[in-house]
């Protein structure tokens, strides 16, 4: 098939069926990269075209749809990013995930705009994809592998290749619903495609990075905005201040000494005391390693590498943890402490699950025992209580292996407190059946709007990101009731449009 | 300055004095590189000729060298072989080190035979060699880190070279005595050399690795040799038999069944019944994830990838356990479960220490603890029976950390032993204050005299390899007092031509 590339888009879609091996391409849908515009638009539009209803997430027929936007992997700031659309086995309805790394940059160098995979390989292989299609690989012996060594491999067999790999871990193999994906150390990360992709025995797409970037329509002028983009990058007292030194955990100190981050479980709010063991200084002077890009080009290097330098979690590294990591391993599990909270950090992107859904999961299942709604005998002899850094640790690794107690963990909390009942639905912190991020919606309302509204369920980004006008804006009272929604669809839409 | 290579050598010697960044190259000694045949021999020559008498182990004036043999990085398998000499932290004596991966071959195309790293930098560094010489390069950010973190920061930060990492971890850095140094999974395990590092500040050595070897003598006719050779190890029962199958591990069900292989600190051997927990078959079965060669070329493969798929030390993978390994973390310390070994490897691999004299010291304190030697109190209420697994792994990473009891088995289990006194000297498990190889010399009574006189103390290589021998050939009797003396002189010139 020829296309004719145009203003950035390769003008192709790849359908790859990895149970019958037969690919298939198709011209893209020109008015729907437009109308439709970035990667997880496009991602969405190509689900809800062909992905007939009643899918099951966990079926053959669920698509993992991956999409970059026009400005994938060019030169402007912040512009590293890549969409994926599938069904989601938490919600059993639409759900999406951006990451940074390679994978945007890679895609818009594949030769196609999107790739589609579809059915499920008898035995498990990866999927790799260059200008002339896609190639099924053996990856029998990547199965039980975590993510980085599964890069690192996949890197070794294909030497003199250059691939940008997207793979799951250990959490993906085993179907737990909020298994995410991986791709060199960031998380396509909530809802679950890591399922969906371990569903269909697949441990990784594998994308060739080293061909030409789709043309843009005119170099010359794109040159010039991305140069002034990232001259207002620099220029922001944001993204070249506190998100330059503490990346989103600079959110710490302000929603701590708001108010509204949760501990306990939501029983409670993290108080400054506690909050302040967790502040981007703490971050920065006990336990940064090296500031990077969530995916290049960007000036404000927001990703931090971290390093435990000493005590029972010494050694462990991380990209990260970002502000919800901090949330859900930590202040929700009665945990201020940031070592053990890179410990589990670590073991979710190893194991390729996501930390929030995990996190916030253990932290239900806290006041559950806390509660007498679980007993030790439940747990198998961990003692669950607020504050048991090393219980959450164990469990992280054994809800990702789905052993143990860690098998009621890997549930995700509506499910479990279905199972439990006795009322402990009411404090089982999800929308949808997906965790909600860390902002107490009493202290800034508009959350409330977001995290009941967004299509991903209980999401801070994709129903929008009112908790920074709201504190930022002198004319916004956060405590209002009303005049919230102009807020929440502003921040929706920014939101979708930007793709993070 | 200007050498003529010949029959794989550059005729190049380069100085590096971290300490003034000053570097200087000097002619290879051409007698010595007959003489001293191999990197092994090489690098003890120039040790020799330059160490001041007297120097001690940890002062700037010692020195690392790395040294290739001429057929390090060619086309005969098993030939991807460095070796390191030094003054040992351990044993106060010269010793050395040699290694699989990628240093071999890279060294083979620095430009240089030999490279001479002295002195000691103010900050952390690492030091990039090219043909063109040397560059200190700022390793701050580094310090603290492990030893793959390392390797990918700086092949990230050195984007567009193409760059062999040897660098110590968070166990050189702290001047662990048995620190190990890695490049890529494989260790310059024994003695010491990641102290000696350390003590120099080094995080690194980055060695350009894609320039043309060293030109050899008669390209064609060592061609041919190295294809019979390659043949000779395809042909051979053991290469591509059990060693293929299994690598090192095939020799535990060997001394296992011929009731040598220590257990519980050498108190009694391990039992049939124990042992065969840690066979072959069980790595293979329960734990492979790939067989990898220990540095190409080689057809046998005997480097073996493994990973825990269940139980609480799921998601631990390594390159190994070989068997020392398996004896010194498992057996010696009563365990015998192949899943704690591979995590606690995977540790020291990490942190950067021998597997083996952590291994044996916590052995030792095992042995002091059952009789009394050690209470709860000193052990920081670590429960240090034979068998206790997570205490095991616990010990591994505190020693490499120096912290809490761990700070004891940094020490080696002569020093710990000298410090606890009460007649525990008896049973550290030492020669020169490195600790011993997993072959009970009273049922291979070589071993004897290999353990007692090899160069670099408790080594089961240095001083020759007889068990093998006497395990395989019917007219060895393994029990016989008298006759082994030849044996061991053979075995002993062949390690060091063959420097394994």
């Amino acid at each position: 098939m020829e296309a004719t590339p145009r203003g950035s888009w390769w003008g192709r879609v790849l359908f790859v069926d990895v149970g019958t091996g037969e690919t298939r391409e198709e011209a893209l849908d020109w008015d729907a990269a437009r109308d439709f515009i970035g990667g997880r638009g496009l991602g969405a539009y190509y689900l809800f075209k062909h992905l007939v209803p009643g899918t099951r997430p966990l079926s053959p027929q669920n698509m993992l749809i991956f999409a970059g936007g026009p400005m994938s992997g060019t030169s402007c700031p912040g512009s590293a990013r890549a969409a994926l659309a599938t069904k989601s086995p938490q919600s059993g309805l639409y759900t999406f995930a951006i990451t940074g790394g390679e994978l945007g940059p890679a895609l818009k160098r594949s030769g196609y705009d999107v790739i589609i995979l579809t059915g499920r390989a008898e035995k498990p292989v990866y999927v790799e994809v260059g200008p002339n299609g896609a190639t099924l690989r053996d990856a029998s012996h990547l199965w039980g592998l975590d993510t980085q060594l599964t890069q690192e491999l996949i890197k070794k067999e294909r030497r003199g290749e250059e691939l940008a790999i997207t793979c799951i871990g250990q959490g993906g193999e085993r179907l737990v619903p909020y298994a995410c994906l991986i791709n060199e150390r960031r998380a396509l990360g909530r809802g679950g495609p890591g399922a969906v992709m371990g569903s269909k025995n697949v441990k990784a797409l594998a994308i060739k990075k080293d061909g030409p970037a789709a043309p843009l329509a005119d170099p010359a002028t794109y040159r010039e905005a991305a140069r002034e983009a990232t001259a207002q990058c620099r220029a922001n007292p944001f993204t070249s201040g506190p998100l330059k030194a503490y990346g989103t955990v600079s959110t710490v100190a302000v929603t701590v000494n708001g108010g509204i981050m949760p501990a306990d479980n939501w029983q409670r709010m993290t108080t400054v005391e506690e909050g302040k063991n967790l502040f981007g200084d703490v971050l920065r002077e006990k336990f940064l390693a090296k500031d990077v890009t969530s995916g290049d080009p960007c000036p404000s290097k927001c990703s931090k590498l971290t390093v435990v330098r000493e005590g029972p979690y010494a050694g462990a590294a991380t990209e990260g943890p970002e502000y919800e990591t901090i949330y859900a391993l930590g202040t929700g599990c009665g945990i201020f402490d940031l070592a053990p909270i890179i410990e589990a950090d670590m073991m979710c992107d190893l194991y390729g699950i996501d930390t929030m859904s995990v996190g916030v999961t253990i932290a239900f299942a806290m006041e559950c025992y806390e509660k007498g709604l679980l007993t030790m005998e439940d747990t198998g002899g961990i003692d669950l209580r607020f504050g048991n850094a090393d219980a959450m640790v164990k469990l992280v690794r054994d809800a990702a292996f789905r052993q143990g107690f860690g098998e009621k963990i890997a549930m995700g909390c509506r499910e479990l407190a279905a199972e439990i009942g006795r009322g402990s639905e009411v404090f089982a912190m999800h929308t949808k059946g997906v965790e909600v991020g860390g902002y107490d919606p009493r202290g800034a309302k508009g959350m409330a709007l977001v995290f009941g509204c967004g299509p991903r369920g209980g999401c801070h980004h994709a129903g929008g990101y009112t908790v920074q006008l709201e504190f930022t804006t002198p004319e916004i009272d956060r405590f209002a009731d009303s005049g919230k929604v102009p807020i929440v669809v502003m921040t929706r839409n920014r939101r979708a449009a930007a793709a993070d």
